[in-house]
């Protein structure tokens, strides 16, 4: 005898089957939410040279820091770009390359100098499959803290053992400099200590070398001035195989603003005329040139090209992700 | 008897520091090239839903798949964008939303359709920490090969054996139709044999669901009719906490180009007319409400804003690599 509803049977026969199926939708709600971003590195071939960038980590600057344009104009700027607005994020990057010869490391974050916000570099260059010990040279694009902090451990010790510090001569007699110090304003103060901190253990070893203005490093990496972010701010160019990537390091502060009103300037510039001069000068070249640049707080990983938008106005244009090739 | 300059010892001496530095050289010259790239995946919060863009690789596309404007300006409109002119990369992204109660995946990437250039949902999934047995819901914008193709492994056999997937009605009878296939341009057979051969195992399984437009999905994950491209291309919106994100699908193919000149349409649209006044329509409500969207071709992560520039042209606003909040 066929009872298609209603039997006892069949109730308990479906009541269990919904019963599977709420088990099973509760299993798969468990699925824990994973917490954890993507490791911060992210590799491109510029010829036969890997360039690794390093995410450092991302400040929250207060948007006063940019001067030179009104502050309704910036907001409107930052707000036009879906950035923050209260605050401007600031990534910090530091890169990576290996010449097959030599592995450079250009820049190495903030360290803890800035809390958890900075001081990733050395835990990203690690996931990245590179030990600190394996890189040989650094080059440094500036001594303000979140370029340089990162050299040196909790113990104010050289984290990179192996390693020689190259610093444009007058970048590394500006910034350890006493005299410069005690005429400076006080909020630089932290500026001074951290260069003398971060400074100390790699003098001691007898690995901390400056270049003079334009130096080449090692084979296909050299320097170019582009001094007023600070007195020797230095572009590090990176050159193989008839290409080339510009390490502009902090010609530009924030992405959002300075590309098209390179006249906006940074309160930490140390001449902040010079700096506009420079950034009006650079940006113009990169967009002839049409040569790829890397910013050390250009959104991660920092790489891309400068489009001009007319005259004195420019397009950032960031990379595409892209397989390694 | 001290003689600074000259002796054999100093000579030997020196040679062996040369040595040294030499040997020291040589073994930092043997840092190897990583030779790999960041995992594809990228993690950011909705409201309390995490999101995880899935990276599943790049085609390169002739940018003869452009059409309703000439060739010149398209290649002019790729070269200020710095995307290659002779053929463009187009990057295909999926995305995962885990909304504590179900792990939900928005398309699935091509699977080994395409070769080596795509296949890779599966892979970054499990960098990300993601199991596929975890995903208990499929949404499809639409059933294109490098949407679907990733829901099937080389046997042809389900990959997400616990999941159901959801499919558009009009979309699924309409690539699903031998009648349709017989009526289309032969060289659309592969994705109408891509469709088919994809459908089958969940078919079979009872898992494959079909949606009418606009319906909501599970708590928090819904549709928007987005026809154009597909007889029904859909809009996946993710909503929690006042917070949505809009899975823009195939709105938009090249960045470089379709968001200055919407009126520029993609050969393989079924109806290039309606797709065209869906992308102006979308991308005006997008610069307008300022929500956060995600498109499945657009550079990884695909995530970012629509900014207006003028009437009926907008820019695409990526957003800024950050750390998980």
């Amino acid at each position: 005898m066929s009872r298609p509803h209603g039997s006892f049977t069949h109730r308990l026969l479906g009541c269990l089957a919904a019963c599977l199926l709420c088990l099973t939708s509760l299993a798969h709600a468990e699925a824990p939410m994973a917490q954890t971003q993507v490791p911060g590195y992210y590799r491109m071939m510029v010829g036969q040279f890997e360039v690794t960038a390093l995410f450092d980590g991302a400040l929250q600057l207060d948007t006063k820091r940019l001067i030179n344009l009104r502050q309704s104009e910036i907001k409107k700027m930052l707000a036009r770009s879906y950035s923050g607005t209260e605050k401007m994020q600031t990534a910090v990057n530091a890169y990576l390359i290996n010449t097959g010869q030599h592995l450079v490391l250009v820049d190495a974050g903030g360290g803890s100098l800035y809390g958890a916000q900075l001081g990733h570099v050395l835990a990203n260059m690690k996931a990245a499959g590179v030990d600190p010990d394996q890189v040989d040279t650094i080059v440094l694009t500036h001594m303000h803290g979140d370029h340089i902090a990162g050299l040196i451990d909790s113990d104010n010790d050289a984290v990179f053992s192996n390693a020689t510090v190259f610093v444009e001569e007058n970048e590394s007699s500006y910034w350890l400099s006493e005299k410069n110090e005690a005429a400076s304003p006080a909020a630089w103060k932290r500026i001074f200590d951290a260069a003398k901190k971060t400074a100390a253990p790699y003098i001691k070893n007898g690995t901390w070398k400056t270049f003079s203005v334009g130096s080449p490093i090692v084979p296909g990496i050299s320097t170019i001035p582009a001094r007023g972010h600070t007195p020797g701010h230095t572009i590090v160019t990176v050159e193989s195989n008839g290409q080339r990537l510009l390490i502009i390091g902090d010609l530009v502060h924030n992405h959002a603003v300075q590309f098209t009103l390179p006249h906006v300037a940074f309160d930490f510039d140390v001449n902040p005329k010079q700096a506009v001069e420079t950034r009006r000068a650079v940006l113009k070249v990169l967009a002839k040139s049409k040569e790829l640049a890397a910013g050390s707080h250009l959104p991660f990983p920092g790489m891309g090209h400068v489009r001009a938008e007319g005259a004195n106005s420019y397009t950032w244009v960031p990379i595409e992700f892209s397989p390694l090739k």
